[in-house]
């Protein structure tokens, strides 16, 4: 973490609390403890970051590389990143609180304009045994896949490497048509991409 | 707003405030201080929300027809939305602090898993004189329309209904193999949707 540059870390504090809203209310859909607890994890992981972020930002302003003006949009914009990670674990929260949520709320957060599926990829579907990337799953569906299970091991914010095997798991979220189409894909249903 | 369920407010708190984070950014990213200002409009529409929820989770708590721990998580999942607006006001503020943000900071966020992107629909564009509802842009190409410029009018969070005229400028977001798609799509170069 020493070596990242100010930008990257402003981007992982970004990338990261909008990936802990969307698997915070996935786990409240799918009444998942497991996802829940990794929002946990990821909201100590942005307070790392937005320590180191803070201490790199006044170096840099100390040795005149950074304006203030700059600074000041750096620190804004972690610090708008790390409420929303707030957000997420207070979403996150509702699942802890060992209260099922009531099925009409929930039905109204599945009613959003983005959905949130979960799928289990089939042996014969042509999801398996390719990556993310080769597939295009999210220009191509529309479905944006936010965590995976593979057997015991879970997988948060895969990137275009990741690579999808026959059994997994899949957390996603997108448009209602989108859905529709990852499930014929992932059941072997449909085999056009 | 007075006839809304308390779960359609909170769904409405949910969608707005995510609206509003892709917005701010959007606003950031083209230095456009109109998306900029609407940010601070939906932040006071999801206040009036807010309190309006407040107010009938109450009465329905009081009547006995909502239970207090099913209040609770209302009250918590409207109180996440109000934070990820505030969050989003945060990012409209860089915007609008009259400092244009550092180019490298740009590109940065530019960056991200999920990018912003802004494209004219050119008359002869598929895209021309349809509905997005028709179109499925999102589950079709990944982009999903967040505001709309037609002529000097704005349109926030466009719907299924919602036409796209020739000349409208799209603000769309999504993965960076659908902004390609939808660059060619809108400026006609492309007729596969």
């Amino acid at each position: 973490m020493k070596h990242k540059s100010v930008e990257e870390i402003v981007l992982e504090i970004k990338d990261k609390s909008e990936l802990m809203i969307d698997l915070a209310y996935s786990s409240l859909l799918y009444d998942n403890r497991t996802i829940a607890k990794e929002v946990y994890d990821l909201e100590d992981m942005i307070d790392e970051l937005y320590k180191n972020l803070q201490v790199k930002t006044l170096e840099l302003v100390e040795n005149k590389k950074l304006s203030v003006n700059d600074a000041l949009s750096v620190l804004r914009l972690a610090e708008a990143g790390e409420q929303i990670a707030d957000a997420a674990q207070e979403i996150a929260d509702v699942e802890l609180r060992d209260v099922e949520l009531h099925p009409i709320l929930k039905l109204s957060i599945r009613d959003s304009d983005v959905v949130f599926s979960r799928v289990e990829v089939a042996s014969g579907s042509i999801l398996a045994n390719r990556t993310l990337g080769e597939l295009k799953l999210a220009s191509e569906t529309g479905m944006v896949v936010i965590a995976m299970r593979h057997d015991t091991r879970w997988l948060y914010g895969p990137n275009k490497n990741t690579m999808i095997d026959p059994g997994d798991i899949l957390f996603a979220k997108g448009p209602e048509d989108g859905e529709k189409h990852l499930i014929d894909l992932a059941s072997g249903k449909s085999r056009e991409i």
